[in-house]
C-alpha cells in the first residue's frame, strides 16, 4: 500500500497566510512596544496561520490521550510494570492525575483512549475503546505490529479528533501512557533519523544505568531484526512503534486536516508528529512545541521538526502534563491579541522618532 | 540613618523547614515518577516554604504595579515621551493593557501606584495615589532624590503590601511602568554589582544605537556625579533609582515579613529585588523569578540573586506581564501538590526493584 495512496496523508491545507499578515499587523497597533510580548505574538499569530481566523481563540481545548502496551517491556526497559499503564488510565479519568489537575486548570475535556492496553478494563470505565491488540508484539524479536494493525490505529486517531473536532476542540493537546514506550519512541527515531540508538535513548521514568543498557541493546536488536525502511514512515511505526504513538500520528493527521492546532507534550508525542510529517508533511504547520524534555532524544526530534518548545521546567511524565500546561500559555497568548486595545483606542503616543533623543 | 535602624529591614522570617521536608515528602508519595515534574514540584515545595503551609494554594493573587517618571529621559534614553508613563497607568486600569489581560487570565487583582508619575492623574481614575514627587530629578546632574523621599516611597510600597495581604492576598506579582526606569535600574545594578555601565545597559523599549549611547552616557555620568556607596543600597536607590523602584523594593519587604511569595517580573523589579535583598537578605528567600527578559542586564542580577527563571519567552514588556504568566504556572503547580492522588489512594503500582530487569 503506497504512502501517497492513503487518504489521510492528502488534503491538509498550507497556513493562511492572509490571515498570518493581518494577524502581525494587529500586533503592531496594540498598546505596547512592537515586538515586546516576544514569543506571545509570535505564537498568536501562528494560530491565526493555523486556523484562519485573524483573531484566533482558544475556547474548548480538548487533551487526547493514547494508552497502549508495548511487548518490549519483556526486555527489562523500564522502572515500573506494565500494569501501571492501565492502572495509570484509570487514574486520568478517575481525575487523580497530573493531567487531570492540569486539565481542570486549564478547562480542558480529556479523552483517554484504549489504543493497546494489554488488559481488560473495568466496563464502566470513561475510557474509549480502540483497541487494536492486547499490547504490541516485542519488537527485540520481530515486528511490534502489522502493517494494518499501524493503519487501523491511525485511522481510529483520525476518527476520534474528527469527532472531538465536530463537538467544539479548538485546540487538541497530546499525550500518552505507555510503560516501554519511551523505547518503542526511541526506536522510531532512530529509525527515521538514521541515528545510533544510544545517542536517542534516554532514562524514561527513571531507570538505572543497567536498565539504560538493556534499553539500548532492545532498541539496537528491534532495528537489526525488523530492518524498518527509514524513507517508510508506516513501515518504522509498524515494525518497531506502539498502538498508542500510531493513535496519535492518526490524531495530528485528523486535526491538521480540521486546521485544528496540535500542541506536542514531550518525546513520545513529538516521535509522533515525525512520524506524521514524514507521511504528509504540511501537518507539521499545525504544531506547537510545549516543552523541551528532560528526555535526550527529544531535543533531537524537535530540531528535526525545527520545533522550539515554549516551556523548560524539567518536565519527564508525559501524560499530556506539558501539552496542558503550555496550553495556559497558548491562551494567555489568543487573549492578549484579542483583548489588548490598540495604540488609538487607548489614546497612548507612539513611538519617538528615533532622532528624537 | 543607619540601615540596621530601619525596622521594616529586620523581622523577616527564615524559610519553614519543616513545611520544606514535609512538602517534599508529599511529592515523592504522588502518582507519578519521582522528580518527572521537575521544577513544578520544586514551585510547590518553595511555596510550603515561603508560607509555612505544606499544602500551599494561590487563590488571591495580586499584582501591584509601581508607576513613576524619571527625569533622566531629558538625556534622550527612551523610545518613548515620559507622558506614555500616566497613559499607560490608565489604561492597565481602563482593561486595556497586557497586564490588564493576564490578570484577568489567572483572576488577579490589579493594583496601579503612582508613586511619582509627572502629570497629575484624573481625579476618578481608580489608581492608587502614593506620589512622593513629579517624577524624579535627571540623576545625570545629582540625585534622582533625597534619601528621605527613598525612604518615603519604601514605607508607602510596604503599606500598600500590608493593605493587600489584609484583604486576602496570597501571592503578589511585581510589575511597574515608567518610562526611562530601565536607565534608572541599569545605573542601580552598575552601582550595587560594580559592573561597567555597558555591561547592564539594553534597548529597553527599543531604542535605536545613537540612543543605547546616550543611555550608557547618561549612567555613566550618574555615577561619577552622584558616586553611590556600592555598600549602602538605600544611598545607591536615592542617587539613582527611581520612585516606583523604591516603592516596589518596599512591596518586596513587607510581603516578605508577611511570608507572601513575590513573583518578580522583569529587569526593573529584579533591581528592587536587588535592593531589598541588600538591605535585608532574607527578603530573598520569598522571590520567584518568573521570565529571563531579553533586557540584558537582567541576567546579570538573576545570577547575583542565584535566581533562575521559569519561562524565556523573549519578553520584554515589564508591567507585569511576565509576573502574572509565571503565576499561571504556579498556580497549577500549588493544584498539582494538592490535587494529585498519591500511589496509595490510586490503586498504582510503585516503582520495580532496580535489579528487577
Amino acid at each position: 500500500m503506497p504512502v501517497a495512496k492513503l487518504s489521510w496523508a492528502t488534503d491538509i491545507p498550507a497556513l493562511d497566510r492572509v490571515a498570518t499578515a493581518t494577524a502581525r499587523a494587529r500586533q503592531a497597533r496594540l498598546t505596547k512596544p512592537a515586538g515586546s510580548l516576544g514569543r506571545l505574538e509570535e505564537l498568536a499569530i501562528t494560530l491565526a496561520g493555523i486556523t484562519g481566523d485573524v483573531i484566533p481563540r482558544v475556547m474548548t481545548p480538548v487533551a487526547i490521550i493514547g494508552a497502549g502496551d508495548h511487548g518490549v517491556t519483556a526486555e527489562g526497559v523500564s522502572a515500573y510494570p506494565s500494569a501501571v499503564t492501565a492502572q495509570m488510565a484509570l487514574n486520568f479519568v478517575a481525575g487523580g492525575a497530573a493531567v487531570s489537575v492540569l486539565a481542570r486548570q486549564v478547562g480542558a475535556r480529556v479523552i483517554v483512549v484504549d489504543f493497546g492496553i494489554a488488559t481488560e478494563l473495568p466496563a464502566d470505565a470513561a475510557i474509549l475503546r480502540r483497541k487494536i491488540g492486547f499490547g504490541t508484539r516485542n519488537f527485540a524479536n520481530g515486528p511490534a505490529m502489522s502493517y494494518a494493525e499501524a493503519v487501523a490505529a491511525i485511522e481510529a486517531g483520525i476518527g476520534i479528533v474528527n469527532d472531538a473536532i465536530d463537538d467544539g476542540a479548538d485546540l487538541i493537546a497530546l499525550g500518552e501512557m505507555g510503560i516501554g514506550n519511551t523505547t518503542a519512541s526511541s526506536a522510531i527515531v532512530a529509525a527515521l533519523l538514521e541515528r545510533p540508538p544510544a545517542e536517542v535513548v534516554g532514562r524514561g521514568t527513571g531507570i538505572d544505568d543497567a536498565g539504560l543498557t538493556r534499553k539500548i541493546g532492545a532498541v539496537e536488536s528491534g532495528l537489526r531484526v525488523n530492518r524498518p525502511d527509514p524513507h517508510d514512515p508506516l513501515d518504522t511505526l509498524a515494525k518497531v512503534g506502539g498502538f498508542e504513538i500510531a493513535g496519535l500520528v492518526g490524531v495530528i493527521l485528523g486535526a491538521a486536516r480540521r486546521r485544528c492546532p496540535i500542541v506536542l507534550d514531550g518525546f513520545i508525542t513529538t516521535a509522533a508528529a515525525l512520524v506524521a510529517r514524514r507521511l504528509a508533511p504540511p501537518a507539521a504547520y499545525c504544531l506547537v512545541a510545549s516543552h523541551r524534555s528532560v528526555e535526550i532524544g527529544h531535543t533531537i526530534i524537535l530540531d528535526a521538526l525545527g520545533l522550539t518548545p515554549l516551556l523548560d521546567l524539567q518536565l519527564r511524565l508525559g501524560e499530556g502534563s506539558g501539552a496542558l500546561l503550555a496550553t495556559k500559555i497558548i491562551v494567555s497568548a489568543c487573549a492578549l491579541h484579542a483583548e489588548m486595545a490598540t495604540f488609538d483606542e487607548a489614546g497612548v503616543s507612539g513611538r519617538l522618532a528615533d532622532d528624537a533623543g
